[in-house]
């Protein structure tokens, strides 16, 4: 028997369309990437998307075509959002920091019709473009005076498309499973995988978002999301602020600790989110200048583990909550997030911190089990580890244009490529991914614990570890470190420093500093450029055991 | 072209797995009817409901059967909730209140299988059951030991039942539009009609109840629903609880002021929720003995209009904020919630409580409009007043059984039945029931105006307003007041104070001082009994113009 109930899609459109009515005067506030900031109101940024989704239309885009941005987290960004999804089509984000090959493949495979670039990125276009036969035609988002010199010939302005069209647009009205948004991910092999997210997911991913066990956002807060629009769609961040009339505060291309700390102070901004390379730079400004942000409540953290260190020192020096979170582009991101169980304020820094410093608990709709390799279920006792799979509705049930998925369990479950921990109060943590473990002499060493650790130092801004062949023990970890500005550490010292912190077998024999560590796309350390170089000797040892 | 997301129905049970999994430990605390404090966590509450769906399985039950429940407030009708619709059957909840044959009436519409009630209703049920051919079985909601003298032969024990099943029971997926609960709202006039729940609607309800706009309730909390369970599921918010883990406290019977200041204290409860009838009484009690609930922070209002005078009350006299919201059994009942506009803040009290006082601003997912008599919007001025229409995934698309429903447009529209007036920062307030309306000289008074301006009377307890014909005005008000306990006050004193508040053409030259005020199954007053009663002669005014 089915209820009676109205029968009522699940769309982006009501989300802009609440934000208009309920939430008009307040504000997107971006720092443009041609310098001055910009204020715009959720009411003008509806009333945008609707002269963007008439435009779109005049170009010929229709419901399921993709129209690709490379993009900073602006106003105009979020007006693509909206503009396109809302009418039916398909916004493919592009994360400029692609190898141009790989950039190339994505807006190939995604057969974009449109591309839609901030002038950061026009020069590298114009390289690109010969190689796009799809691309029918450039938008440069900006206004007219200030389009660029190398603008394609066929090249349109953001700004012209839209003063020539009227606000007067009629979000279509289609199945909540239709397409809104695609992303592809950097996987370290392969070629990129194209994520295709729906309707209903996106506004799913919103509620979870805002529950209080995850990050609720009032109409009162000012969220500046640094994790870039051009990532998993910022984390989900400019559809659930807003749902709930949450300021939005843009940086644009400004993402140094000097223009946040700036943008933030100006803004009031109460809540902040990105991956924690950000925060390192931010603190270091932080302590560097005495400057703080009074206003800021709240950082979220995801994208790779929050450091331990990390998290105290939001919290002890600043005053400022940590929450942890983890998630995947397969999973339009949000997975857990760390959250103090309720009882738990009042236990000792250890125990609180110690929670904290795991990937968190599961959001409402996010199914999560660690099994072992016959797919068995393992305990939660907090110790026993096994592959992380997941499951619900915000999740990814395959790829674009593949037939095929090894991810994918014939029985609905998505294998994240974590190896996890789960413990009596549902809180998961993240031992390795599957194939960063490191197995010497039968056990198990996890590259991120061991990384953490070494993170703690003072000395240290940034570590990571591989596995190495080891005659012995098959495998040994390695520890590659960039030392913090003017900081004097040896190989000694930091293993002296990670004996009172880890068991005396994961000690690595080799410590390695180097200048920089190898990052990926998405600001994640790329091991395999690590193991590479180790194997053609170019990353050696400065200590030996 | 659809989205690759995985195809995750949206149901109940999924809400109840994810608190005894990520929330196992938080309570469900009841003050039985039998007289004890019964404790209970969201896993013994999950692995209950599991009980109770093996053994309704046992007694013949499936999907789309209906089980009804005429019940309070407890952990046991919790598990109802859960366990009847979580096994793909439909909870038929029952409102003691309403007159034996409309009880009868309504069970025999819905023809339930079985019938759960609690050892007040007993007595009932045995005079009661042979008028009810459909129901095969009565479940009375208690212990062996408990069990009632007048027990019908063939009933049977709650605790009995779960005692003999294993929690061994895995929740059935199917399609989430199926049939989750059946409500019948008590109209005024005609049979009582049905509104059929599905766990789509359900689901969604509880993601909108939990946003930061709406009633976010966290882990922290500790909610107190005094709205019943036989009310329109108790507004939600057994499933909005479980959803975020936050603590339920159940109050059983004991809805005096006494009753539920003690349990509020013992249980350290900070929200809670019910209709303005329960706060008079509640605000007495803490005036009369000094007592209050150092942990309650908030209190949800709804049902009837809350007077502004007992918005300040609980403001100013006990620091308590009060949300004020509104919705309908054909809404889930959750339509708009009053909290103040973010930067309102600071506002003079007299502007923020004028706010306050209004029904609120929808919540997302609510669509609401305006329109005059020839369904054309209306502006949102705050002044205009027309016919209120809403419509989202929530709100019900017809009535069970019926072909035919004269409040649903062509166009997917509910109209609500009430007149509202909306302004231009989204709140909403309801001017009256169209039927309560008073036309008078050709110009419209407010019912519910007049009304709430004599209850800011510190002598008025009560009050109700009807038009009462009229030849030379058409209509003109009748005030029908209670006075509160040793209050001495006349006509014309209610006059002079009202005469500051209203229009003087509003003034009432009828002012009835009554015992009581007719007062129906959900708590509101009658208005057609009034009417009945001055038609007859039996309501008749005190003091003339």
């Amino acid at each position: 028997m089915r209820g009676l109930m109205m029968d009522r899609p699940l769309l982006i459109s009501t989300i802009l369309d609440h934000a208009a009515s309920v939430f008009h005067d307040r504000e997107i506030v971006t720092r443009t990437v041609e310098g001055p900031i910009h204020r715009e109101t959720y009411a003008g940024v509806a009333n945008r998307s609707k002269q963007l989704a008439n435009a779109l239309t005049d170009l010929g885009i229709g419901q399921g075509d993709r129209v690709a941005t490379i993009a900073w987290n602006t106003n105009r960004h979020v007006e693509l959002y909206y503009g396109v999804s809302g009418m039916g089509a398909v916004i493919h984000t592009i994360n400029p920091r692609l190898h141009p090959a790989q950039m190339a493949f994505v807006i190939n495979h995604a057969e974009a019709r449109i591309l839609c670039v901030d002038l950061t990125f026009a020069p590298l276009v114009a390289k690109l473009i010969d190689q796009l036969p799809k691309v029918e035609r450039v938008i440069y988002l900006t206004d007219r005076a200030n389009m660029p010199a190398d603008a394609l010939d066929n090249g349109l302005c953001y700004e012209d498309l839209l003063a020539a069209q009227s606000t007067d647009y009629r979000w279509p009205e289609f199945d909540e499973n239709t397409a809104s948004a695609l992303c592809y991910t950097s996987g370290t092999t392969g070629d990129p995988k194209g994520v295709l997210y729906s309707h209903r997911a996106t506004v799913l991913h919103a509620f979870g978002f805002s529950l209080p066990s995850a990050v609720p956002m009032a109409e009162s807060d000012a969220m500046l999301p640094v994790v870039p629009q051009f990532h998993v769609l910022a984390w989900g961040i400019p559809y659930a602020a807003a749902m709930n009339g949450t300021k939005l505060v843009m940086p644009g291309p400004g993402l140094d600790g000097a223009s946040l700390t700036q943008l933030m102070r100006d803004e009031e901004v109460t809540i902040t989110a990105g991956v924690p390379t950000i925060w390192h730079g931010l603190l270091a400004h932080w302590r560097q200048t005495g400057e703080t942000v009074p206003s800021l409540k709240r950082v979220i953290i995801g994208g790779s583990a929050a450091p331990r260190s990390m998290i105290e020192a939001f919290q002890d020096e600043f005053g400022i909550t940590v929450l942890h979170a983890w998630g995947m582009t397969e999973m339009s991101p949000l997975g857990t997030v760390s959250l103090l169980k309720a009882g738990m304020e009042s236990a000792d820094a250890d125990k609180r911190f110690g929670k904290l410093a795991k990937q968190g608990r599961p959001v409402y709709g996010v199914e999560m089990k660690i099994v072992d390799e016959h797919d068995r279920p393992l305990p939660h006792d907090g110790t026993a580890f096994g592959a992380l799979k997941v499951r619900g509705p915000w999740i990814a049930s395959g790829y674009y244009r593949l037939d095929h998925s090894d991810n994918h369990d014939t029985d609905g479950w998505f294998d994240t490529g974590d190896v996890a921990t789960m413990d009596d109060d549902a809180y998961m943590q993240i031992t390795d991914r599957k194939k960063d473990l490191i197995k010497s002499g039968g056990e198990w060493i996890s590259s991120i614990d061991l990384e953490n650790a070494a993170m703690g130092h003072p000395a240290i801004a940034q570590a990571a570890v591989i596995g190495i062949p080891d005659e012995k023990w098959d495998e040994r970890p390695l520890l590659a470190v960039v030392k913090t500005a003017d900081a004097t550490v040896d190989a000694d010292a930091v293993r002296t420093y990670l004996s009172e912190k880890v068991a005396k077998w994961w000690l690595p024999e080799q410590i390695v500093f180097v200048e920089a560590l190898p990052i990926g796309a998405t600001g994640k350390v790329l091991k395999t450029k690590l193991r590479a170089a180790y194997a053609d000797g170019s990353l050696s040892g400065e200590g030996g055991a």
